[in-house]
Formats: structure tokens, C-alpha cells, sequence
């Protein structure tokens, strides 16, 4: 593998993140419980589709064979994909969506934090864009888990059972293998597996407050990093793919 | 319209009709309350398909522009399809899916027995071979209405409310359009407003020992047969195409 094949891989896993995730948050629009919190769903979706513009297009520049941002969102199948199992998880209820939210978000803010200072000055500038709009949604999704954690006694179950459910895909995010390697030797990305501990200081004192047990169990789900996902993205790419893939190059 | 443009668009509501209900059908598959059903299930969802096949074969059959029957079924886009409202209803729960069975099943049961004297001969050998699955179905589907309907308070309620919600969508089989005249005045098709009696003459009975009642309200559900679809279309065809508009062409 070389350098820019490692790279490549990198940026699609750093795209398809955003972009399997606004994907699922997209499809509460005109479902979320009050319209404020529609709003609020739709425009982290479109935060996260356009850092998935900026993520895919620099993949695309990188791998430099003629594909596009729109070729790599709407033309691969799921196989090619790159994103964690955890944003291809269903979105459950409100609460659950959040929780899948918060987990997310803390780990897109302890790794932006360090992509600022990639040796990838692209890199660097896009997670400089993206972190400011990142740390917005930790502060939504937070303060989001903490109310309904700390809520009615059905809110609470039912985001404990939310965190029972997804904690086991957290670990995936922090499994470094070769391509991670390759990027923290060259100094593009910190080395992944040492970031665990600003996330638990991040996601503990959230659950804490939320009055949540964090899972003991350490069973980690893996796979979607290196191609291997749930049955569930068969179905996204199905819905997500649809306009490219029964009208192939249309435009506006 | 000429006769063949009419004989086309008669030939894509059958096939359309059988093809939808088929991937309804086939969504149970794996998810079904007991085993016996859940084959039974893909077993009706089978033999719709296989009956899809000689429908939209015979339709690209007389289209005779090059496209054979998965064409027709894995490349046409929402507006293009010609199935009924019903058939595009979501499956709800199991007793609502053989409700809207009975109704599709009392529906083509009517009608197969007319077209087997069709004046063209092809429809009237598909009828012949049809007409004998559908027979089993309507058997099947009546039997589940009766024992759930007149069976637990809560089964009751349930298929009384699968009766009230679909019940609206009967009307659209027994609306005749140009095409209708057309197939009728050619001696290929009975006149379907005409086949309202035959109909009402299975599905009375069977409500009657299922102690439900039929809604009296007239309003009636279309646009289906024109290509005027629900929401639910969209996503239907996003699922069941995704590998024919993935990979164009392909073959085992």
C-alpha cells in the first residue's frame, strides 16, 4: 500500500463517517418528536453532508482516477464503503439517535482537534472547518443525553438501553490498522488508538451527569473500517443511491 | 393509442400488480410469526413473482422495442409503474397482510377466470396457469381473515382496522379508463367495472363469517393504474432495483 493508497482509504473513512450518518440523521425529517428538534436534526445532517463534500472531494483528488465526491457517494456499493458499524445503526427512538449522536460527536471532536495539525495542510484546513460545527452538535447531543438520562423514569430506560445497545460499537473507532499506521507515521493523523482516553474523559462525565451506567462488557462489533458492514447499509445505499444510480451523471 | 399501446399498458398493470405485491410479500420473508407461515408466505410471494414474468414478458413481448421482462420490472422509475394503490400499502401487521391478500387475491381470482376466454390466446394460457395459484391464495387468504376476525378481541380489532385502512384502495380495481374500453371492446379483457358483483360475492361472505365489518363510506383511493403512486413506491423500487441499477446488465 502506498502512502497515497493509505491516504485515500483515510479520507473515504472520514467521508463515509459523515456521510452514512447524515444519511440516517436525514431520515427523521418531519418525524423528530417538535419541530425545533427537526430543524435542529436536518441541519446537522446538512453539516455532515458537507463535510462528506469536503472529506469525499479531497479522497477523489487524492486518488485522482476521474471519480468525484458525487461518484463516491452515489456509485459505490456497500462493500466499498469505509464507514464504523456505529452511524449504519438504526435510528431507534429520539433518544437513541442522540445517544448514537453523542458517541459519535465526541469522537469526531477529539480527532478534528488533532487533524488541525496534520502534516496535510488540506487536511488540516477542512478539520479546522468542520470542528467548529462539530463542537456545536457535542454540545446539542450532550446536553441532549444529560436531559433525557437525567429525565422521567421512561426516558432514562429508554437511554440506557440506548447506550447498552450502541456502547459495543465504540470500539471500532479507536482499532488502528495499517492505513492508520501509515497516517500517523507521516504525521496526517494522530495515532487513533491513543485517543481513547480524551474520549472516555469526554463521553464519562456526560453519562455521569446523565445518571447512565457505561456497558462493562468489552465486546467491540468491528468491520465497517475495512469493508465488512450490517445488513443495514444495503439498504441506506438503496435509498441513498437511488437518483444516481437509475439516472447515472444527471445534473441539475 | 393504438390496440398494442393499449394491449401494453393492460399487460404492465398485471404485471405491475403481481410484481409489487410479490416484494410486499417477500419483506416477511425471515420476519413472519411462525415458520409455516413465513414460507407460506414466500411461497404466495413466489409464485406472484413467477406470474410477474409471464405478465411483463408478454408486455416487452408486444412493446417489441427491445426490452424483455426484468427491464420492464428493474429499470422503469415510479411514475412509469401501473399497479394498483393496494399493492403498495405497507405490510403493517401479519393480519393486515393477508387482509390486503384477500382483497388482491378475490380481485384476481375474478378476473383470471374471465381472461382464461380471452380472444388473445397468450393472456388466456397465462390466465389458465395463473388461475390455479391464485385459487390457492384466495383459499388461504379467506381462511386467515375468518380465523383472525372472528377469532380474539384483540385479532378482531386488528382486522377490522386492516378492513377499514385498505378497504378504500378496493374501488381503483373496478375504475375503468381507455385502456380498459379498448382491452374489453377487443374481446381481450371482461369489463372490469362489470366484475364489482363477482367481487363483492366472495369478499361479503368471507367478512361476514369473519364478523367484520365492511366500511360503507365510497371513497375510493386511485391513481395507481395511471402512475399517479404514493410515497411508498419510491422506496419499494429503491429496495427491489438497487441491483439492476447497481450493476446494469448483469447476469448470473
Amino acid at each position: 500500500m502506498t502512502r497515497d493508497e493509505a491516504l485515500f482509504e483515510f479520507l473515504l473513512r472520514l467521508g463515509d463517517n459523515t456521510l452514512i450518518l447524515s444519511h440516517r440523521v436525514s431520515e427523521w425529517c418531519g418525524h423528530a418528536p417538535v419541530i425545533e428538534e427537526d430543524i435542529a436534526l436536518a441541519n446537522t445532517a446538512l453539516d455532515l453532508i458537507g463535510q462528506t463534500q469536503l472529506w469525499l472531494g479531497l479522497a477523489a483528488e487524492v486518488e485522482a482516477k476521474g471519480r468525484d465526491a458525487d461518484m463516491l457517494a452515489y456509485r459505490r456499493d456497500a462493500m466499498a464503503f469505509r464507514n464504523v458499524l456505529l452511524v449504519e445503526r438504526p435510528n431507534g427512538d429520539f433518544g437513541k439517535t442522540l445517544m448514537r449522536q453523542f458517541l459519535f460527536d465526541a469522537y469526531q471532536s477529539v480527532l478534528l482537534t488533532h487533524l488541525m495539525t496534520s502534516s496535510d495542510q488540506r487536511i488540516a484546513e477542512i478539520a479546522e472547518k468542520a470542528s467548529k460545527e462539530v463542537a456545536y452538535h457535542l454540545e446539542r447531543s450532550g446536553d441532549t443525553v444529560v436531559a433525557l438520562g437525567d429525565g422521567t423514569e421512561e426516558s432514562h430506560q429508554r437511554m440506557q438501553s440506548a447506550l447498552d445497545d450502541l456502547y459495543p460499537y465504540v470500539g471500532e473507532m479507536f482499532v488502528a490498522d495499517d492505513v492508520d499506521a501509515e497516517m500517523a507515521l507521516a504525521g496526517i493523523s494522530p495515532d487513533i488508538s491513543g485517543l481513547r482516553s480524551e474520549y472516555d474523559s469526554i463521553v464519562g462525565p456526560v453519562m455521569q451527569a446523565a445518571t447512565l451506567r457505561i456497558p462493562e462488557n468489552a465486546f467491540v462489533h468491528k468491520g465497517g473500517k475495512t469493508g465488512r458492514h450490517t445488513e443495514h447499509l444495503g439498504f441506506i445505499l438503496a435509498d441513498m443511491q437511488f437518483l444516481q444510480r437509475a439516472y447515472p451523471d444527471a445534473r441539475w
